[in-house]
């Protein structure tokens, strides 16, 4: 019998983690939290810690999400849905068909990383307060050229498919994402992303699509879809969106 | 017979299709850069656009770089690398080792867009010299915080792999490009990684070993390297070093 994964994220936050969250949850699969399960277990905070201590873990991670499947431990969220992607059902066999989705989910990271900069394009070490000016610009310019960038590319991919999905007729862990990028943006943007939306389709369909499957509808109804927040990477400050 | 890979890229720049030159010069494999080659021979620069054009092209990439291999497109330079790494002998055998390989090329990959945004921190469709401000604040950052911690996580992932490399005694494509991190620090930010390199000996340690590697000592010498300059990823501007 497989044991359950282990998941190791920030407790609070969808964040990162919450692309992962996905995959397991359309996929039923069983997993824990730890992060979010008590400590008195040898769980919560400290055994998310323990993850990025090199000095105690060979194979430390820079930073969560980490993925424990048995004695294996992975890092980073693109990595961690490459190794879930055939084992949940949610890749394609042939080897094209998962390198061409990785693609799609790397340039997905790189737009995730866009958003977080919105509100902190200067330092992770200082709060969003203290580099509100440049974060107004950096948002500006996001708004104006780079999101509806991004809504062209991956319109283009749903349109190239031929399919319901970004790989065709098959939902795979990218469509889940994607899924995910739009939700946040919805979230953080609505004024810009109310304005764009009759221009993308395509993209608004995959996003109701996803939301309206059985496991992933139970999901977010349920209490392990944390709320969308302000200490996460969607964050809602209305004069960034516009 | 295996048709020579094909590199898409910016021609005049290093940036992120270093990271598979490189892995291409270690192993001797025959390669073309093609858009540094003519364009009446249907090379040169509009070779590289087509790689990006949805309309024309089913896969296209978001961003160079792309490699061709036969029928197959693969953008995403992480995962140009992990598709090159086993076929160009730079990857281990086992799945695990592969996800460890391509966990830190991730970690090395965001470490490469944080030093982009040391000199555009607020947009990529403006002149750095516009952006100056911001630029000097985060690059003080990077320095003070970033660069120090990702120094140190390579440090102790050297350490803990008890060989000369970043996965223990071979050599892998991690670490070609953490080589080219290091030579890409100390041009951008000459005063900073001086001050910090002594600290940092297993570091330099690698870096020289890579630099001093047959095909790779010869490609460095060659007119194929492209010399660091301030159109790339990493840029010497002294008012951002210190």
């Amino acid at each position: 019998m497989h044991m359950a994964y282990e998941l190791y994220y920030w407790p609070t936050i969808q964040g990162r983690g919450e692309f992962i969250r996905l995959a397991l949850e359309e996929a039923g699969a069983d997993y824990r939290d730890i992060a979010r399960l008590p400590e008195r277990k040898g769980q919560g905070m400290p055994a998310m810690l323990a993850c990025l201590d090199g000095d105690n873990t060979p194979q430390a991670a820079y930073a969560p999400p980490v993925l424990r499947d048995g004695d294996l431990l992975i890092g980073q969220t693109t990595n961690i849905l490459l190794y879930l992607g055939r084992r949940l059902g949610l890749a394609p066999r042939a080897e094209s068909g998962r390198l061409w989705l990785n693609q799609l989910q790397l340039t997905m990271a790189d737009w995730l990383t866009e958003v977080h900069d919105t509100h902190h394009p200067l330092s992770m070490n200082q709060y969003y307060d203290e580099q509100k000016q440049a974060a107004l610009q950096r948002s500006a310019d996001f708004r104006a050229t780079r999101l509806p960038k991004f809504l062209d590319y991956f319109t283009q991919v749903l349109l190239n498919s031929r399919g319901q999905y970004l790989l065709g007729a098959r939902l795979t862990y990218g469509d889940l994402s994607l899924f995910q990028m739009l939700a946040g943006l919805h979230y953080a943007f609505p004024q810009a992303m109310a304005r764009l939306a009759p221009a993308y389709p395509a993209l608004q369909e995959l996003h109701d699509t996803v939301a309206a499957r059985p496991n992933i509808a139970s999901y977010l109804q349920s209490t392990r879809r944390i709320a969308f927040n302000e200490e996460g990477i969607f964050r809602h400050y209305p004069e960034l969106d516009g």
